[in-house]
């Protein structure tokens, strides 16, 4: 499954209505900006996050350390937690594992995270194994504090690139039987073939009837690539993220609904997809709403790629159970087009945030809007 | 009828669906900006601006000659027409009334209008004389290039606050005999209770069997008042582009959602409303989406307001069929608290645009997204 991102209670640019035509049946928010804003009391009196964003499907919450780390300026760290300052209105605040857990009890997703200690992309080895103990401390002092029986409790798997470190942090957090496990601390700056193979020497050591999420990953191939090593759960800025830029989703790659081309193309902007925007304007239509930074241009993009990703995970399901997913992967594979590495470490670099992308102290906010 | 306006071919932040939902039945359009933005061929090649933005309701197009008029740096006008610049790469164009007519047949809206010569808000009497009477002989031109038969084509009474102007101009244009009758030149920086006496004064003088279209009002309050003259029809940026700012219509008057007191506000933004946003979110998370800045909000807003409005003219029918609207206008007055003279013409300053706004030679684009 891919989760849609909804930091802010939101999937930019739609409501859960469209979310629901997409046929989404899990969305992501954060623990880091709901309790910012608007505050876990406020989301508490409306009967939990579900209720206050009218949305009746499931929702998992992050639990705040990626954001802390990524996002917050004057961040400090010792075992007790993370010392930081709100990147909207500079106030201090104090997150431990206890405490993000009463954070997420309080919003009411099905799944919550454990709080995990997030090295930056290009932490040494002494830093990776810091985080990694202390990302194990950290999850058994978020079983301990969980109250309600409702939610569940995922752990996140961290190590970066050293797949001893990884083996490690499998095995510690596997003796603690979570019913799920992440894979954090990816698609951080790594070359793609470094997370691939971080994948596949460390998902397979996973509890085999616990679902696998990966953390703030990715694009299209990296999803086909990682359901191949076994993962089963994404999120990702991505999809929306570039749809706010006018990229487009093709199962032949990515292309810019901008370019003049596509000014008198009277075709969907994706001959292939049965989303609300294909089926009801032309692509020289959102070609022109983007020329006139229209608002109207980011919903149907977003709705455009996120469709396509529903339809993706929804179609290597399919796969899975016809025993064809070497066959699917193999054609995805050959025919997507992917994004030049250099293009695309760039676009990283220049955007800041999402899971999985490189911990940096930067203080600007990385989900406003276009 | 209230139409939404939609200048690039797009209600900001509306798809055509939700105008549908909405109950509106026509929208208004903008020759000027569609002209130059993506250009009447290509609109044409759409199949008509109907299939351009999915519309299959009713659309109205404005000649292009206000927003010239308000928008376009470097304009001159002599009668054969206007030279002026875009507003968004400077090119230099010509409109006559052929232009305009042959432009508006290109786009293939329901209703067109004739081309007029607007003069700035404060004109002195020999502008307003000269403007007047080019108007009349543009409006025959109008007449005489016009070529589709299935478009309604509607002249445009210009005047300023001078009655006698007035009188001369509807005695004028009601013996070239048009379809229908717009009003313009008026809510360009006058008082309120000016614009109701030359609306009472000359209204009642137009053909009796043709609609009246009021251009660029209003708020509700002068809807209601311009009804109460014999006003049928309207059309104004104020709904949408309040909404964009937080400005949620309620029978009560105008309030803020970006107030504090909507922060734990579990009911609808209005409790009388049955618009999407009313039905689906609370007034908490409209106002936690402006907080926020998200995209989202700019939509619940504006399907609000736009719902008000229709709901305010369908009630207002409904009292005209019902012999009521004495009564009504009473009741409706007596309730709606109305925005203070002084801030609207404070925002009428800090924003161009909209037919019936002061024309100034502003430069900036008008229909920028928020």
């Amino acid at each position: 499954m891919f989760m849609p991102v909804g930091s802010q209670a939101t999937v930019k640019s739609l409501a859960s209505d469209d979310l629901r035509d997409i046929g989404c049946e899990i969305l992501l928010s954060n623990a880091y900006h709901l309790y910012l804003r608007p505050g876990v009391e406020v989301i508490r009196e409306a009967g939990g996050l579900h209720r206050f964003m009218s949305w009746d499907r499931a929702i998992l919450t992050d639990s705040g350390g990626f954001q802390v780390f990524s996002l917050a300026p004057l961040r400090r760290i010792d075992d007790e937690g993370v010392m930081f300052r709100s990147h909207i209105d500079g106030s201090a605040h104090h997150l431990t594992p206890e405490k993000s857990i009463e954070i997420q009890e309080g919003l009411g997703a099905d799944i919550i995270m454990a709080l995990d200690d997030v090295p930056a992309g290009g932490a040494d080895a002494t830093r990776l194994a810091e985080a990694v103990e202390r990302t194990h401390r950290w999850a058994e002092r978020c079983l301990s504090a969980q109250r309600r029986a409702d939610q569940l409790l995922f752990a996140i798997v961290q190590g970066g690139s050293d797949i001893t470190l990884r083996r490690l942090s499998v095995r510690a957090l596997s003796a603690m039987d979570f019913p799920g496990y992440a894979v954090g601390g990816l698609s951080v700056g790594e070359p793609k073939d470094v997370m691939y193979s971080v994948l596949r020497e460390t998902v397979p050591l996973l509890p085999v009837l616990r679902p696998r999420y990966l953390m703030g990953v990715g694009s299209p191939e990296d999803i086909v690539e990682a359901i191949w090593c076994g993962v089963d759960m994404f999120d990702c800025v991505l999809p929306t993220r570039v749809a706010r830029n006018g990229a487009i989703y093709t199962r032949d790659g990515r292309r810019s609904i901008r370019q003049a081309s596509f000014k008198t193309d009277w075709g969907p902007v994706d001959s292939e997809c049965d989303c609300y925007t294909c089926r009801t304007f032309s692509a020289a239509y959102v070609h022109h709403l983007f020329k006139c930074e229209e608002l109207l241009a980011y919903r149907l993009a977003t709705i455009h790629n996120l469709r396509f990703m529903q339809r993706l995970v929804d179609d290597i399901r399919e796969a899975i159970v016809a025993d064809s997913l070497a066959a699917f992967r193999g054609e995805f594979l050959r025919r997507y087009r992917t994004t030049d590495e250099a293009v695309r470490l760039g676009q990283k670099r220049a955007h800041e945030g999402g899971r999985g992308r490189v911990a940096r102290g930067a203080t600007e906010p990385i989900d406003r809007c276009v």
